[in-house]
């Protein structure tokens, strides 16, 4: 039987789960592929620490480049992440004739385009499953499932830790501080945790969904990125009063020759497939002209979810090896002559559905003042709630708005903000309305 | 560019809108494949029908063998369906070294070993993602994504029109026949419903994820089906009070060397993923070593979601032959020397937890008398509850159990249905705890 042999840089959780899901599952991978894929050589820092499996003597080394270097390996594992050393294991990898596979999300959105042209020049793969939704299918699904619909919308619960802390607001009521310290305890966040709930990371998936999506070069820039560390359980609460779940949504759509492209708190309807997703499990619900909206929903991180998207890539990449190499699906989903720069739409160009907290005092004439300035700006109220509770001396007045367009809100919060019965900042969030 | 040639026999809704697909949006297939794809012919018994498209004159045809052995045509789909022509349609077009796409899932079903040896002797692709689910990527993914993982079970929701008669009785508490007669007037259900409403379509589609699931010949005259017509509001409703939705469940287990395969109406926990799916909406999870569960959601039948899983595979197909042509992904999952025949455990050998209604004079000793017989059986109660409503003389008793042995549970009921205070058949509807 042929023999197609792995090379993995970074044995840390995924790297490992690599390693393991190829020992554990070794005949079963070799029933379907019909190769043998072989662990040629890891590469770590430490290389001493207990992984969990026996490693043959030789088999571990410290030095990446003498996996990039070795003209017996076919398939480069970079699983070291960030924007260091992981770039130069890939470049040098395509240099010498390897395809590569990644979970890198931060470089592929901040350096793919250029990555991805060096490995089309060398004609091998540089793919990236495990990098967006952990076990979720969504680039091959964006990529190969719906090779024949254009893709109008992409819209997806991305980070287990945000969607975690959410949760866990919402069923315990309490602070988004103390939320986020839980799920540090319990291993879900960072020490530094600005990249989770912050939304980068996020946004770095959204940057490579939307360009394998739309046809677009990736496009970190121009997101517009807002984190959830401003969501309240009173928020939450109101939300769910009306019927819809808070959640940190990544949201890319075709819009009129133009993309959004936007992470933010989101108001999800109850009838959306999305606002059933709790604790750390990601899904993405993609609309397409002929699918209508079709959903993915899994473990969007950890050791085995990881690894079985990297190892989804590296048996696509073994198979195009037994039929003779070469770029099956181009990388970006479309032919390279046919990724341009699309627009990614301000977010004040941006028409949706809004949720205004005003917290004002409790006087006659306050809500028809805040209704004027809303009216002024274009801005259509939908319903208005009141509640008795007190918030620094003020009361908490919500609204829910029709479709209106970004600029004209923040206009129009401005002003409310400046009255003289305001006694906090307005607190906005976004609404999704629709979808399965 | 190359140009390559499709020919669709069977321009009813599906080809029809593999068709439209293909002209609609032809250039942005052919700059994410980079070739062409063209519809060379169309046959159909009725071409003069408005398809709400034009075709060149001579394009279609009204025999199906012009399509079949034409050497100009690279690529079949055969959506005439049925058990007949259709046949006769793939095994030529296989003889004549033609790659095939089929929605076929009954024929797949009940003939599809001997169809996957014919085109492996032939070295072209049989490929049926259509076949189940349609458009989810539920093929891809078991083929594909998880081509790592050893697959623990397969569950879903695989026939629209059952999900729209159980989400129609559990909203309006309406009794199976009206809400099949409903389906009926909407044009969800046959006018003989048997196929759908008798769960032999959803065991069809078993039949098929089963074997490429477990590396299995297909097998489905080991599948166990019941159907969804013994369905009443009174068990929907119970069932909800304790947490539960009733679906009609395709479940595929690895079971010790075996494999469980049955389908049958289904108390499903609030908690899974699968109790969320309302309407004609399908879905599906996955549950693998490494991924733990993977859950699939959209449309599972239609004009156009059904033609974009057959323009996947027919772009997988294109792909193929621009790499040099070659079946890439073994049909059955498994390269042909890893597929046995997997035995199906008899369903009275499974262990699962159950839902009982029975019907019973309202008089004392009679809980003790059928905890008696459940108890001689070794059904463990988890809880008993009895409401006033009469039926028939008789008040309803409702159980749920621990987990017991389908056996012992028929031959419980037996007993217990002999009960002089019995004044009804017992229902029996089986639980499916757990899961995403």
């Amino acid at each position: 039987m042929k023999q197609i042999n792995i090379g993995i840089v970074g044995l840390g959780t995924v790297g490992t789960g690599i390693a393991r899901l190829m020992n554990d599952n070794r005949d079963l991978i070799s029933a379907r592929i019909g190769a043998d894929l072989v662990l040629k050589k890891g590469a770590d820092l430490d290389i001493e620490r207990d992984r969990g499996m026996d490693f043959a003597p030789g088999q571990l080394t410290t030095d990446p480049f003498e996996i990039t270097d070795d003209p017996g390996i076919d398939i480069v594992a970079e699983m070291v992440g960030g924007t260091g050393i992981a770039k130069e294991v890939i470049l040098r990898a395509i240099e010498n004739g390897k395809h590569v596979v990644t979970a890198n999300k931060a470089l592929l959105a901040e350096q793919g385009n250029a990555l991805f042209e060096h490995a089309e020049k060398k004609g091998v793969n540089l793919t990236f499953e495990p990098s967006v939704g952990g076990c979720m299918p969504i680039i091959k699904t964006l990529r190969e499932t719906l090779v024949s619909n254009r893709i109008e919308a992409v819209t997806g619960i991305l980070n287990g830790t945000c969607n975690y802390i959410l949760t866990k607001i919402a069923n315990e009521g309490i602070a988004f501080s103390e939320a986020l310290k839980d799920a540090q305890d319990k291993g879900y966040a960072e020490a530094d945790p600005i990249l989770d709930v912050g939304g980068f990371d996020t946004a770095h998936k959204l940057a490579i969904i939307s360009a394998i999506a739309y046809g677009m070069r990736i496009n970190l820039d121009d997101i517009y990125i807002e984190g959830i560390s401003g969501i309240t359980p009173m928020d939450i609460e109101f939300a769910r009063d009306c019927g819809y779940v808070i959640k940190l949504l990544a949201i890319s759509k075709y819009d009129d020759g133009a993309i959004q492209a936007r992470i933010h708190p989101t108001m999800v309807p109850f009838s959306n497939q999305l606002s059933t997703v709790s604790g750390s499990m990601n899904a993405v619900t993609v609309a397409g002209d002929g699918v209508g909206d079709i959903v993915l929903f899994g473990r969007g991180a950890g050791m085995l979810p990881t690894a079985t998207a990297a190892l989804s890539d590296i048996g696509d990449i073994a198979r195009g090896i037994l039929a003779g190499g070469g770029i099956r699906v181009p990388m970006l989903s479309y032919q390279p002559g046919h990724v341009h720069d699309v627009p990614i739409r301000p977010i004040d160009e941006v028409d949706t559905h809004y949720y205004f907290r005003f917290t004002v005092y409790d006087r006659p004439g306050v809500l028809s003042k805040i209704a004027g300035i809303l009216g002024e700006h274009d801005i259509s109220i939908k319903s208005v709630h009141q509640i008795e509770r007190k918030l620094d001396g003020g009361v908490p007045l919500f609204m829910l708005t029709h479709r209106a367009r970004e600029a004209h809100v923040k206009q129009a919060l401005k002003e409310i903000s400046a009255l003289e019965v305001s006694t906090q900042e307005p607190v906005l969030i976004r609404i999704e309305e629709g979808g399965h």
